[in-house]
Parts: C-alpha cells; structure tokens; sequence
C-alpha cells in the first residue's frame, strides 16, 4: 500500500534493536482517517472471504480493527492479555511470547464469542517473529472456527514470522513488508497488489 | 441513552463483586454498528466543543475512542498501561488503582501527542470509582491542556467516581447511569437528555 510506505518513510522513527516507531498514527495516537484507508484495503484484499469475526489482540490491535470491522459489517472480538476477574472461566486460552516486553502472558479468549460456525480474519497493527499472530491463530483451532486470513499493517520482512506462517498455507498479507532499515533508511518489498 | 439501556438489560450480566458483565457487545466482543451509535451520540453531547483529541486508555476505551473519533474528525491517543520498550522516555505519567485487577499500574503518555493547543475530550467503556478517568485528567494537566468533557458509556452510579469528577466541574456525560443491580434487575438513573 504506496500511501501507507509514505507514510512510514515520513513518519517512522528507526530506533535501536530493530524498533520502527509508527506511533504518530499507528499504535499510540491513531490517525482515524489513514487507518480508514486501511480498512479500506483490508476489505479490498479479503472482502470477497466469508469473514463473521474479525480477531485480534489487545491492546494496539483493536483500533485498527474496528475500524476495518466497519467495511466488513461484523463484530470484532479481542484476545485479552492475562486472566481478568471479568472473564468467564470458559475459555480458550494459549500462551505467547512477547519480544518487546521480555516476558511470556497468557492470551484469552471466551468461548462464547468464537466457535466453529465463525469464519475468521485476524487483524494486527506489527507482524515480527509472528508469536501474536501464532496465538491468535491457536485460539481459532481451539474453537474449531476456519480462518480466512491474517491482514497485517506492517510487517518486519526481515524476521520470521511472515514467513512461517505462509509456509503453513496461512493467508497473509501485509500492506507493507519492510526487507531492511538503518537509522537513515527503510527499504521495502516490492509486492503484487 | 435508551437503547444502550434496553442492549444492557438485554446483553447484560451481573456478576457477585458489583461487576457487570457486557463483554458481547463492548468490552470483549465489540458491537461496531452498536458503538458507531455510540459515537453518534457522543457527538451529539460534545460536538459543540472545540474538540482536537481523543483520550482514553488501553484496551476496551480504544475501539469506542476510535469509532468515536470518526465522528469529530479528530485523532485518537491511548495512554498505555507500564512503560513499553517501544515507548520514548519523554512522557506524561500516572498511577492508577485497578480495582478490577487487584493493583496499582503506571500510565503514561508520550509528550508528542498532548500539548497546551490540545482540547480534549475523554472517552471510556466504564465509570466506577473513577480511578482510570482521574489518571487521564492528571496527564492532560499535565500537558497543560484543556479538558473539554468526559464520555462514558456505562456508569455505576452506585459508586463514587461520577460524583467527584462532576464536584469538579467536569463536564462528564455518560450515556447509561446504574442506579442499582442484582442478580436479576438492573435499574438507571433517569437523565435529561
């Protein structure tokens, strides 16, 4: 997506250990008019799939999926971080490993709004190592759902995730993949559109 | 608001603790046609502000702060829970007790996106003892700002939070007021509208 390359390349910030900062309009303020645009596109890319749920994880996911969910007509549902006295104790639960945080939390989500009726696109603002994506992906085999799709704002072409998840025949797709940066630049993947 | 009335008394659970359970259409499972009325309506008790931003906090105000925000034309920001290694040191913060998780979290705001221009207004799923909203008043002091109102989708009356805000002059609207609940009834307070 060339309008979302622009607006990383004016926008993003390159800090140490691989961190790309998006968050002018990303994942900390949300420019509500640009992640229209990338509904947009999340619904030209898999608006011809069944789609019920769109799924994603707290907390940096969910704008960018309600805002999608609008172009789709359906409900979003969120994965939570760690047991919430809120909760049901029904649930489908996994765990992932967070890269940026260091440390392991429980991912979880209600029975009752996932089941094998529901066919599913997850929706995430970053794709890395993809142990998110991984997680999101477990909870749907646990409720027996069929998963569409993976769309995905921003992916790190340089580390594995969006590879392994491809090599399982998992429908993904980025609206940009970045093969490299440095303090000075980002170069990204030229991709069919 | 009627018909959030009639989808809680509907939708709604009460559970022992004074919680109330709405997680099929706002806080787990998110009802996007539902909250874009939502939205409506808070642009109806706000929409004669100056509003330039959308705060709330991580992570069930932010699909509501979103959809909401589309309505003013506005961006969103999302004060995070604990400091984030993608976060700069440059930031407004506070503590907040949860009541619902047992604990006191730091809450923080990157300096970037809140200045003395900003007029802001507050959006978030729950009022309660006002802990999260009290923290959200302090960074956007903090940040010299001018707080133009409080939006809230559901308040418990029952409890204090609402009536400190509001002694301090805060222009807090929330849209569905609890007067009491049991296990089997669920009454609101009538409101001018």
């Amino acid at each position: 997506m060339k309008a979302l390359e622009e607006k990383i390349l004016q926008d993003g910030q390159v800090r140490p250990g691989h961190i790309l900062k998006v968050d002018s309009f990303l994942n900390h303020q949300i420019d509500i008019e640009f992640i229209n645009e990338i509904g947009k596109e999340f619904h030209r890319l898999f608006g011809d799939r069944p789609i019920t749920k769109i799924v994603t994880v707290e907390a940096s996911g969910i704008g960018i999926a309600c805002i999608t969910a609008q172009y789709f007509g359906v409900p979003v549902v969120f994965a939570k971080k760690a047991q919430s006295l809120n909760l049901d104790g029904s649930l489908y639960t996994t765990k992932v490993q967070s890269y940026t945080h260091g440390r392991v939390y429980d991912v979880i989500l209600s029975k009752k709004f996932l089941t094998e009726d529901d066919h599913v696109l997850i929706i995430d603002d970053f794709l890395a190592n993809g142990c998110a994506v991984q997680g999101l992906v477990e909870l749907i085999e646990q409720a027996g759902a069929v998963l569409e799709g993976v769309g995905i704002v921003i992916e790190k072409g340089f580390q594995d995730g969006g590879k392994t998840l491809r090599e399982k025949g998992i429908n993904l797709k980025s609206l940009a993949i970045i093969k490299s940066m440095t303090d000075t630049s980002i170069e990204f993947e030229e991709q069919e559109i």
